[in-house]
């Protein structure tokens, strides 16, 4: 296996022998390569590299390597190529292969490379191309076995042997009736297990999985992968079969969903593009309008501040213990908000949870709340006032902290858990309801408990 | 596909049918379903009701649900089953699901385990359990093909067909010499396409990617879906081949990994059990030591602003706005960090990229900072002073709050970016330099910058 702290230094390789001239031992270095790697070093070199590189690759491989680099490298090979050239690496990819690259690029390229596809695959690119973004049917192969019921095994494998070239798995074929209705699946392992002459449809499971072309992409990845099956068959509203989705495509979608889910959980748009792809305008823009939106909101722990301003003059000590207090809570509210939200989208938790959940948090809540009172009346009281002679911190100060800390962290995991579910329940994304949207909320819940007992104990 | 908002009505139903004594039609209700749902259902019914619901499947459909069941449950069924009983469902069991479950059971019910399995599988278990946790060894499958490269296609298919009924995947089958040396793969698709007296030397793909029983079962899950393999062989240190990792079985790794890597950036340690089953002692545990660092480390920023305290109380409206500065760099921080953390996992960024990234951010922090500031000020002289008369902001103050969220933004965008990196290359995991850990050091730099920009402006 490749060890992935090398690219940096495989790319400089690759560079330097292009320079030199080192064509033969160029092609010798990359041909055992996984497509993969030399997808992952080229996207590292110079772009101006890449199209020397690229010819020296053998056809099978050169085909597989463009499928792996990223969109702006492909279209930069794509506008070197000669019509012949562009054909060529056309024929040797997987249908959705091709959609994915015809999806990313702009039209006159798309023209391009429509008008060089053979015309079944053309049919079949605009075909998929009419499915929404991030639904089953765009990402979805027609590139699949189809069978009949009344087959016999040996029909079967003799189909599966005429056109497993094609074929983008024919390790399960999928059985249909005369207008295209999905019957059933059964596997090559089914078939070379059962006797020449089995009948297909005794052979076949009976019960399916299917998704539909305009189900969400993640709902179809994560199907997969709970049960465990290497290929989903997609239908449309009548139950016809028009496609398969694979399970390298679904580890994919969930790989980006999974990105997707953690930048929304720091407060940033999702972006498609490789972070070191992305230029500083497109970065700012997906961070931006977040950090905006957070930071407006903040007013109002400003507000709640200005307005026991009295109260703080009178005891400035309370003014050094504010920001303790606010990311505690924030990190308590954090910790039970992405529990929640990893927990919804694994299907762990479901609205109906709610109490549950909630009734979780608290208690939880109330004994992380006691230790990091307990813990901190002893430093407050140890450390700052014994050892830093801070004469101002008395144990009614220390106290108000102290309670303050036990009330806000309750109020934190509650608000850190409840808000996710009902986000999910009202149909938005339980993610975008991760720490800094709850530190928000939670920072303000925590000043005024601070306050009330400040006011209520110290008599500010 | 079921719809996962459902499954606890579903336990409902499932468990008035029990009270009901419909056995018949739960057996007929559950026999069509998939295993993954039944174990779904099944979690969330009362333990009392599992025995029987289990006793109902038909025997394989049994083996596969519990498979499907979280520990306690399996744990629970297994005391009581009878040996004849366990004998059953360890028989229908793929080894490394059996190994999985023998690694989540007390000594005791281990022993029961080992004691009614087959020899044969007996050994094979001992085997894979005396790799360490985490490993490619403890996540393989010793049921896969081998082949001879001197075989034909034909023996080489009849040998699938005698053994596929118990070999965890026929669609891949691993070449070896006699000393079981690893020498190639040969997928079924290829066997099917090649003439009945090809020779498998001819056929087979000589450019594997092997892991080695020691790897991480991360790598091996990585590897498995950038290749897009439907399996990856597992060699010794002398490339002696032992055993395979499926597709199915990396799907889960990356999952569990995930799921980690989130808890982590929520200061969070991670538990494998799933949220509604861990006890509160157990998440107060894996939540409160972080809580408690981070509060220590909160200390700071307290000290810095009790040292600050006669500056404050000449100009008590600076402290209004403590809470959105600290709120705003933890936010900014926490973007850039969870960025290059996701960047780092999916092998997007390496550490020779660090003065690139810190270039980047650096550009992006500007951009932002400078947004943030011109929208802050507006907002200070319009909103806070013009609406809500608070004759305290003078422009000299808004001038202090805007010049340090510039150069809080670019701090904590920096702080955020590089200590991930420099985790990862000192060997720790760059996950747990997310968010709460990065607000706690933003926090300090921006109130020094603050206090600092306070005196020489304000002259306090």
């Amino acid at each position: 296996m490749f060890d992935h702290e090398d690219f940096g230094e495989f790319a400089e390789h690759l560079e330097d022998m292009v320079q030199r001239k080192q064509y033969a031992e160029l092609r010798i270095l990359l041909s055992p390569l996984e497509a993969a790697d030399i997808a992952q070093g080229m996207a590292r070199t110079e772009d101006h590299y890449l199209p020397v590189i690229f010819r020296l690759l053998p056809k099978e491989l050169a085909a597989d390597v463009f499928v792996e680099l990223d969109s702006d490298q492909q279209e930069m090979l794509i506008q070197g190529f000669s019509n012949a050239e562009l054909k060529e690496v056309l024929d040797e990819l997987y249908l959705d292969d091709a959609v994915d690259i015809v999806e990313e690029m702009p039209a006159t390229v798309v023209k391009r490379i429509l008008k060089n596809a053979d015309p079944e695959t053309r049919k079949s690119i605009n075909e998929i191309l009419k499915y929404p973004e991030d639904s089953a049917g765009s990402i979805m192969t027609t590139e699949f076995v189809d069978l009949k019921s009344s087959m016999t095994v040996e029909d079967a494998l003799k189909r599966i042997r005429r056109n497993a070239f094609d074929m983008e798995t024919i390790n399960v074929s999928y059985v249909i009736d005369d207008d295209r209705h999905l019957l059933g699946f059964v596997s090559i392992r089914d078939l070379l297990l059962a006797d020449d002459d089995d009948i297909i449809a005794d052979i076949m499971e009976q019960n399916y999985i299917s998704v539909q072309t305009l189900d969400d992409q993640e709902a179809v990845a994560r199907a997969l992968s709970k049960y465990d099956y290497l290929a989903l068959p997609v239908v449309d509203t009548e139950n016809r079969l028009v496609g398969i989705v694979t399970v390298d495509d679904a580890m994919d979608v969930l790989q980006e969903e999974v990105t997707e889910d953690i930048e929304k959980m720091a407060a940033i748009l999702p972006t498609e593009k490789p972070y070191l792809k992305t230029t500083t305008f497109e970065t700012f823009k997906a961070r931006i309008p977040w950090l905006l939106l957070l930071m407006v909101s903040a007013t109002f722990t400003g507000q709640i501040i200005s307005s026991f301003e009295a109260a703080l003059a009178s005891c400035t000590i309370l003014t050094a213990y504010i920001p303790m207090l606010m990311d505690t809570g924030g990190n308590c509210g954090g910790q039970a908000s992405v529990t929640v939200i990893r927990g919804i989208s694994l299907s762990e938790i479901e609205f109906s949870d709610l109490l549950q959940v909630i009734w979780k948090e608290i208690r939880v809540a109330a004994v992380c709340g006691l230790t990091l009172a307990v813990a901190n009346f002893g430093k407050l009281m140890i450390v700052d006032r014994l050892l830093f002679h801070n004469s101002a911190i008395t144990v009614t100060v220390a106290l108000v902290i102290c309670l303050t800390m036990v009330c806000a962290v309750i109020c934190a995991k509650v608000v850190g858990c409840t808000l996710p579910m009902f986000a999910k329940q009202l149909g938005f994304d339980p993610a975008v309801m991760a720490s800094p949207f709850i530190t928000t909320i939670v920072d303000a819940i925590s000043l005024l408990i601070y306050f009330r007992f400040a006011t209520m104990i110290l008599g500010i």
